[in-house]
């Protein structure tokens, strides 16, 4: 069973075509350096609108399969920032320790990542991550994060997800 | 547009007269040291009262234009500490980052830091922090928290915060 | 008053006879190395459904009137996992810095310390503290968290807990 990943840009400008989508791009282009198994991704580009974000994630994750959903923008105090709420809304589970890691990693390049609301969660057997919208962040916060993805969508019986070891090694707890 | 800051002293036994408030003036002292721009405070005394502190922060923000306020204690595990809850009912999207720093701060001073049950939240165009009581503790964390306050309320496009750059150098990220 | 404590293993597995409990004896054996005052132990050990973990919880503190609950279990992202959910629901009030300090403690050891979705909250005048499954982490954690448990048990004027220096010194600020 090859992973499925949903990568979904959130973002009323790129979606306008005011500028191009260099989220999106940054998150496939850092996880094709992580991960060293076939995976299948999924991209959408969506407006910052939070029954449209409801809506993506879950047809990303009810029909479509996918055992990760990565979401890039929406995260910030912006009044049009909605990425988290919409997250939390299809979630049954909340996962803080990522929102938390990724704004303690942040904050050692700039302070204003203490601004980022990102969160995870967890759908069904899915697990979905906001991640921040600038690529410089993305590749900062998501090649630590896979020392601990895998494990997390083993434990929810999903696909096995390998990683290239001189870019991030996924640690597999041994669980009795 | 002068920046208009509440500050929200919530204590039942400052506001019964038994002791005199100290947080409150802690708070504009260290405001008055941060700020160097025109900034006007209002200022507010009230007791551990769940609806009392939400309809002074939305009378704050609703009817004052703040575009930051500030509580002051009612954030610890007591019975009568309901700060947090407050907050939390008048916001309409939460900034997890605000809390998680502020105990990470004050966890370097004292391990009871962890026991605070500090928030930060959005409502409208306005950010609502939770300090803690003591003054000497919100000496410790209002300071490094300027460096990203000033960029949250202009990206709410709220007013332009000066700040004293041998206190606190405020960081404005390039957003394109 | 002696202190009442309850210690509540959450582990389909362990309920079922598969393997034995370790989980929770090695809560009460870190208690036994920390606390020197006199307390009193009440252990269960039940499955991991929502309803009877909250059932549990509700019953040692409104009838048992224990000051300190803590649950071993449950706190990862496998679908059967729902101890935090559970301790929430049954919270009136959450004490979010626990749950980030555990995880900040645990990810000096193992990177999937981020997968830990544990919490801690209050019911009433009690804690409840969601720990981590295995023994090593259970001693890993909860000796630092007594640093600042004797003091938020104070502060809801429950017993006064004190400990073997020589294992954590209890700190308790003193609040005017």
């Amino acid at each position: 069973m090859d992973a499925k990943i949903g990568v979904v840009t959130i973002s009323d400008r790129a979606y306008a075509g005011i500028y191009d989508d260099e989220s999106g791009p940054a998150v496939i282009d850092t996880l094709n350096q992580i991960i060293s198994s076939e995976w299948i991704p999924i991209t959408k580009l969506i407006p910052d609108e939070k029954n449209e974000i409801e809506n993506t994630l879950i047809q990303l994750i009810d029909a479509e399969n996918c055992c990760l959903v990565i979401t890039t923008g929406g995260t910030g105090p912006s009044s049009r920032d909605v990425t988290p709420e919409a997250t939390e809304n299809v979630c049954e589970r909340m996962m803080p320790g990522y929102g938390e890691l990724m704004r303690a990693i942040s904050l050692e390049y700039v302070p204003t990542a203490v601004l980022s609301r990102q969160t995870a969660g967890l759908r069904g057997n899915s697990l979905i991550l906001n991640l921040p919208g600038s690529p410089k962040a993305i590749h900062q916060t998501l090649i630590p994060l896979f020392e601990s993805i895998p494990a997390c969508i083993e434990l929810m019986d999903g696909p096995f997800i390998d990683t290239n070891s001189e870019i991030v090694v996924a640690f597999r707890p041994n669980h009795r």
